[in-house]
């Protein structure tokens, strides 16, 4: 008799820093050259050591070269027999030092960390003074030009709530289908959060991301904030759909996938 | 007219984790292999590109293979017209990543950051839990049974204050001469701090340090914590003042110097 099949939800914690971003690159990407280690790569080669047997991870997020996340959600199935405990064990002792898995846990089979995902949340690190730390260079934007926080705050209001946010989207990245999208996302959460050693952090709450959406928007807020673009920017920007007009797409070293939110009527709650 | 001498004095931050310590390692050393890049030979080297002449850095404290800093204190002696502001924006423009400048000051000529130090203090970082982040696993020593803190907390009280910590210093390092210093300090603060999140943090501050004292001291409160030494170890190891009594060195990662203090009386206030 066939193991029942199960469905598992991982939460995964890591550095960034030295991968091509979440998604397994294909073929004809590969082919480009440049590097190609991915977290789905990595965790997928750990979970067949373990399960001996192929699974493919479904993901909440799709984060980028360079991006990091504290609570990036996964799910797979799969006919193990292992525990979730075990299982999330058994990987943190496969995995590299930067990446790791905080839980590990069993959901309803129609659970699905992509489709189900009612928000997603980044946060955005910038060292906005003159010295940066060793300690944060990795995971901070250091930029020294003196911001004004209030205007960025007032712009970032103009953002908030259901939009099309064409003019925020970069070029669509090969085949994947990224400009046929629907442009029309909810940003619930804008906040800009100064702090007192010169660290601000920007937390933006969406349904949905468009490709390079969270860094362009920002970068869009830092271009207000310096003082190069003018007020009443962002609104009349993100009325163009445009991405000429709004600022530039800032590094990816800074952006951190904070939480996903799975509503009520998920499966898995 | 040669120019007046000027005395520096630096406060580095650093990432330990690609360095063999803070300081240069004699031909002798070098020639036993290893790892050989050390923090004060990549500070003079950037220094000697910036003055165009050798300077010697002196340490307040020589910190260890793998041990971080975030203010170490250095000075040195240079005839540059070169402003000490200046001095700094040219060493972060030099320097790799895991090293910065925090501060540069012109002090007193007499200031040696070596002899003039009243105390320095270190925190040691354990995370007590079962998981470990990604982002904390280069800076804190994973150990993952429970700890008893009041009962080490209990035991620490037993060091404080001027005692012989020749049990707590490890063997000499070559011809160093450090087993013919005087082994009698003075514990001015040794706190336990447990954190929610599962971190502890131990912080040790001292007149000076034996070789490996901090970590020699912090792993014989972790083997009392955990059940291992008895109630009353503590003072009966600083008694008897015999090395193999006392618990493991434990790992650098963990270890950061967090400031060095100058009295009144030393020269640069």
């Amino acid at each position: 008799m066939k193991n029942p099949m199960k469905n598992i939800m991982l939460t995964i914690e890591y550095d960034g820093t030295n991968y091509n971003g979440w998604q397994i690159q294909d073929k004809a990407q590969r082919k480009k050259g440049g590097r190609v280690k991915t977290i789905q790569g990595v965790l997928e080669g750990a979970l067949f050591n373990i399960l001996s047997a192929r699974v493919r991870l479904i993901s909440s997020s799709r984060t980028d070269s360079g991006v990091h996340a504290i609570n990036h959600v996964a799910n797979f199935k799969s006919s193990t027999t292992l525990k979730p405990a075990r299982i999330k064990e058994a990987l943190n002792a496969l995995l590299p030092d930067d990446i790791a898995i905080k839980k590990a846990e069993e959901v309803d089979s129609r659970f699905n960390a992509q489709y189900d995902s009612a928000s997603k949340t980044y946060r955005y690190r910038i060292c906005n003074s003159d010295y940066i730390s060793p300690f944060i260079k990795k995971y901070a934007y250091h930029f020294r030009q003196p911001l004004d926080i209030s205007l960025m705050r007032k712009e970032a209001v103009a953002l908030l709530g259901r939009h099309n946010f064409r003019a925020f989207m970069s070029a669509c990245r090969g085949n994947d289908g990224e400009l046929r999208r629907d442009c029309v996302m909810t940003i619930k959460r804008l906040e800009i959060r100064p702090h007192k050693s010169g660290l601000i952090e920007i937390i933006i709450e969406a349904d949905g991301f468009l490709y390079n959406m969270a860094r362009n928007i920002i970068g869009t807020l830092i271009e207000i904030g310096r003082g190069k673009f003018s007020p009443g920017s962002a609104r009349y920007i993100l009325r163009k759909k445009d991405r000429r007009l709004a600022g530039p797409t800032i590094p990816a070293k800074g952006l951190c996938l904070v939480e996903v939110k799975y509503g009520r009527g998920n499966a898995h709650f």
